[in-house]
């Protein structure tokens, strides 16, 4: 079992920040996430994004933030469960909890903060004829290891930037990759779109615009998809692979049943600690809400900062905690 | 008369970043601070201090930080007035304000955010006879130009780093500096003491610890100063200059009359919009209190966003707003 002072879930850039704050009070922190790497929405969904609004940093790419994150918090060396959902808490009688895992990891804190983001991201599926029968069959959701599909004919679905970014890493690497889209312009950025035009006009891939994926076919595993343009003409492609990138859809998950106030997908909260209606266990970041709340990293780095102020009370019972400015103190390593 | 949206009373880091995030939302700001610079205490106090507690920054220096913010804000050409004092503030019949300062600058706002830090800071004065009448006339409370001092003989009395700092730097340019300090360690950076420590062993400067200023002497302008040892020894130091470096109060200045709910010395604010009870006027950054208040400048930072999502009801009171992220729309210019 894994001993920690708060268990913290989430390992985006809010929860990232809990654990600098928490040790400048001299408590430790555990994360969890169900993403296999840390920073979040940040790292999985726009590495390569700028941000504009973290205060201080006219301009800052999102895994930029998360790397400086990472170092920042360093000297307080927090422990971390990645690709595993958090399932359940679970109360013991002296008020801690055990929080426990998808794959059983069990983690013993005194606090627990939820710092979920928008929660687990789960990836929209298309509404096809057997898109279930194959699944993990030649129906992927997330590219996790672009060799799978070397040499393979690959059909990619979406008009985002994931669908765009995806499909000019895998020209290089499939036999064939189709992209179908229904409409016949991108949502991703101008520049990866471009360069998505200019594979197609060289022959490297087939562009399908203002078309529809309608069914998918094989025996086993699949083999064809079929698609229809816009006059509904249809008809069928070879696909080693199905790859629709249509986002992902935030899910509470499982902390919808732990008890705690939720308001249209997010966990209440109030503003002096940021604690939920159930005693130690708090929400910070995109995950709660509260009278005037934006979803906003920095207000989340708020959130985080009088969180742990007042989770010090269940680690440190019998001690009064005394605030201290790092200009004046620097910052002291575990 | 200047004309702008929000007129925010402070400087400082949390001062800035509300222009960065009103601007936004499209509204303009004017800024007016006591200092003759911008960055507040950050670059009045500490600016080569190192920060450790803004998010994403493992370290950075205060300085480095305002100049930063700077940059960040650039795109949304704020106007400033400073080295002038607010001084009060009069309510239109429209309900916008016109904000008057010690010089008469008037600023036309429909809004008003005080981000005033601490308040003004008043440098603490020693107690000590005849000490009124020799201000300006060889007793400062802040070096302004050290220039001043070139050959000069110079008493600097304190143990805190402006003591310290300034009595290295002026080491160089006086002609003689004695430093008294009432207790024998110091409260500065321990680096500085050190160095200190040296200049006084190297013969550079007269170093007194456990002494205390009892006197000041002169005719018309200073010339001598009383001093006395632990064991009540007294004896005269002669002083073109008298140099109390004890820090600064922090004062909250006349907007203490301005009808706002006070308390401790700070502006109650709700965590809704850091609203005021005076309608249109918010305080957001060390000046303002309500349950859990910490005085960190990354909470700072939170209180502005809100704070300009309400205001901008009464710049554009028929617009609604519409909120946007920043790594989607990146930032426009005015």
């Amino acid at each position: 079992m894994i001993q920690t002072d708060i268990c913290i879930i989430g390992a985006g850039p809010v929860g990232l920040f809990a654990v600098f704050e928490a040790g400048l009070l001299k408590m430790r922190c555990h994360l969890i996430d169900v993403l296999p790497q840390v920073g979040g929405q940040l790292s999985e969904i726009y590495p390569h994004k700028p941000i504009y609004d973290i205060p201080g940093y006219p301009i800052v790419k999102a895994q930029e933030l998360i790397d400086n994150q990472m170092e920042q918090i360093k000297p307080f060396a927090p422990t971390f469960t990645l690709g595993e959902r958090v399932e359940k808490v679970e109360k013991q009688e002296d008020g801690s909890y055990i929080v426990i895992t998808s794959d059983n990891t069990q983690v013993h804190c005194q606090a627990i903060a939820i710092a979920g983001g928008l929660g687990c991201f789960e990836p929209r599926k298309p509404e096809l004829e057997g898109v279930d029968t194959f699944e993990r069959k030649g129906i992927d959701y997330m590219v996790k290891n672009p060799e799978t599909y070397r040499d393979k004919t690959l059909v990619i679905a979406g008009g985002g930037d994931s669908a765009l970014d995806w499909t000019i890493f895998l020209s290089d690497i499939a036999k064939k990759v189709t992209l179908v889209h229904r409409s016949d312009s991108f949502r991703g950025a101008p520049d990866s779109a471009d360069k998505v035009y200019d594979l197609a006009q060289k022959g490297k891939i087939d562009l399908l615009l203002s078309h529809n994926l309608l069914s998918v076919h094989g025996n086993g595993s699949l083999s064809q998809v079929k698609v229809a343009n816009k006059s509904k003409e249809e008809y069928l492609l070879d696909a080693d692979y199905l790859i629709p990138l249509y986002g992902l859809t935030p899910k509470l998950g499982p902390i919808a049943d732990w008890g705690l106030n939720i308001d249209k997908n997010a966990i209440e909260v109030n503003t002096f600690d940021y604690s939920t209606n159930v005693e130690r266990i708090y929400a910070i970041g995109d995950i709660n809400t509260y009278p005037g709340k934006l979803k906003l990293i920095l207000c989340g780095y708020h959130e985080a900062t009088l969180m742990v102020q007042s989770a010090f009370k269940y680690v440190y019972p019998d001690q009064k905690l005394s605030f201290k400015y790092t200009t004046v103190n620097g910052v002291h390593a575990f």
